[in-house]
């Protein structure tokens, strides 16, 4: 038995970011739109040519383009502010412009608070602002989820769930993606295939979702080279970008596992990219995890040419060095213990990613993993 | 560059009928819900029990069943007098089940005729009733399209499309596929199969559908011959329903080619089971069509297992031999002539089926054509 969640309208291919305003002006009756943009996009141009755009289209569109980092509260309800008015949210950037999207056209459809949706505290509306989310980095799927990440007042990280915050149409356009630099394209699409990886061959898997994966880890494997070494290679971005979103499905119905649980543990303990601590926590797991290998962990080996789950971490290793990935942790971890790292790993918020590893997961492997990560060279 | 239109809710299961009417109450506010149901169905005593379950909820519901083969316009309008009141529709059976819910769904909400709506010719109502499908054959797909068919006054044949018809939520339960009988399990099942395979292969087909066009053909081609020969195993059931649900995903994106042209040519003519009609059309003409092999040929036959394209002819006439499909046509097809089926293949509304197969297909192909199905037997 399973379950999966809806997938939204998708468009696909160079030069689809300038049909955005078109499809806004079709996707329900509007006049007045609010942009979410990474900063550095809209210091581009690329606001403007999108504000220039929805106005052509009869649309008036504010613009939120003040955030930096994961997106805070006080993000939230600024965006909220902004889109008073507005009949949809447009989306650009990174996950964190995804998420501000996703819940501000929650938060200005009903006039309340973000915290009010906070870890499911109240039912969201159910007739939020129409979203359109367009994707600049290739490795999050956020665009794809019906889950939002932001810290609340004491910096705790929060989320919000709910079918209504995810997209009515996204548009993945590889051509927005080349400038993303060679090491964030490694990480990020690390990110994806791990994300494939897990959903494909976790607890909660199940064959309506493999499909997805497995095709997120075709495709990233078979592409994140040529996008890292050669970034104007529009084929290549294309094929991670959309490996990165169908893993973004893959995760939305089934969830990750223990890369993930030492990537958010990671990030509870000193800044790092998701992207980077969930590739070191994947390679520092993986031989543990194929030592007991189960049909799904083999079935995802063969999905990628391999003949069996042995093969993985060999392949994994490899993809990582022709990906020029450097196995390091920011010198901030110089002051952090394995014990943190282990005690933070088996804390109640990472919980969830333990136990749907594909093999049990005792305290000594928490104590072990840690001491992996942890001997990493610390670098600047 | 490819677009995709959105794929809704999904549970699959056997055994997940028994959830519809607790769907039925988190899909949004509702106290009255509309039942669509073919009569045998409902007869047998599946309708009582969806209504019973529906007041657990606190819903109250009507039942529409009064309908046989294709829907017609009265069925619709009938449909929608009995919709009066309701937040959604659940719709339960064949592709006709399938279309009047859908159909039924916005004309209840807008207070609009279907002919209205019919061959596009005004916008559908952005606010529909939300709509619960669950198919009971394994073939058409219909429960992820954005298509309806139904016959108008004078019995031309007629349409309404958008996404606005779509369902908000999907219940696959392999469990109500197995009374299908296995001549009708075997044509449905090649249907599905070569929306597929025609999805995946014309001039229309991109990445973005191949992925769930190759899973479908993988589905059926592994599963069909058990679920013909052994009608209770639920989980050659479980494959083929879940085949030809992407092969409806397929097809609602990127439409068909030749095999369809004719089986809708044939069904211009005759009454035909269109699973038959099309399985005959497809045998019929691929061995011409991978005469001429292109990349996405070779790429379909690679997804099954196969070395080219030049081994479809023979892999598809093997699965049909043990299927036990007899090539025959009902012996109403004794009055039409080569002639007659070759114009109705030309036809204006048979079009665009001709136009998107990989390979030209010129007037002299559809004389062929029509010769080959004309000379099959006529039986009873």
């Amino acid at each position: 038995m399973f379950s999966n969640s809806f997938i939204p309208d998708m468009r696909f291919g160079a030069g689809s970011f300038s049909e955005t305003a078109a499809a806004a002006a079709v996707l329900g009756d509007i006049d007045r739109a609010l942009v979410v943009m990474d900063s550095f996009l809209a210091a581009s141009g690329l606001a403007n040519r999108l504000i220039d755009d929805l106005r052509a289209h009869g649309i008036t569109a504010a613009l939120f383009a003040d955030f930096a980092g994961e997106p805070k509260l006080p993000h939230l309800q600024a965006a909220t502010r902004a889109a008073k008015g507005a009949q949809q949210v447009i989306g650009v950037g990174g996950g964190s412009a995804m998420d501000i999207a996703k819940i501000t056209a929650c938060c200005a459809a009903s006039g309340q608070d973000p915290m009010f949706y906070a870890l499911a505290a109240n039912p969201l509306p159910k007739n939020p602002l129409r979203k359109i989310l367009v994707p600049t980095t290739a490795g999050t799927g956020a665009e794809m989820s019906a889950t939002s990440i932001f810290a609340g007042d004491e910096g705790k990280k929060l989320w919000i769930w709910g079918p209504e915050t995810k997209a009515d149409l996204v548009i993945l356009d590889p051509a927005l993606t080349v400038s993303l630099p060679p090491h964030l394209t490694a990480w990020c699409g690390m990110d994806a295939f791990i994300h494939a990886f897990e959903a494909a061959t976790n607890r909660n898997t199940h064959a309506g979702v493999q499909l997805y994966a497995y095709e997120a880890m075709r495709l990233v494997a078979g592409a994140l080279e040529t996008a890292v070494k050669a970034p104007g290679n529009l084929d290549a971005r294309g094929k991670v970008l959309l490996g990165s979103c169908y893993a973004g499905i893959a995760v939305d119905n089934c969830g990750t596992a223990i890369a993930h649980n030492i990537s958010h543990a990671l990030a509870g303990l000193a800044p790092i990219r998701h992207g980077l601590a969930t590739a070191l926590g994947f390679e520092a797991t993986l031989p543990w995890l194929v030592a007991a290998p189960t049909a799904e962990l083999d079935a995802a080996a063969k999905a990628i040419g391999l003949a069996s789950a042995q093969e993985l971490p060999g392949f994994t290793s490899d993809l990582m060095d022709r990906c020029d990935i450097r196995r390091a942790l920011p010198v901030a971890f110089d002051a952090v213990s394995p014990d943190e790292l282990a005690n933070e790993m088996g804390a109640m918020e990472n919980r969830p990613m333990r136990r749907a590893t594909a093999r049990d997961v005792v305290d000594g492997d928490l104590v072990r993993f840690a001491e992996v990560i942890m001997s990493l060279p610390k670098t600047a």
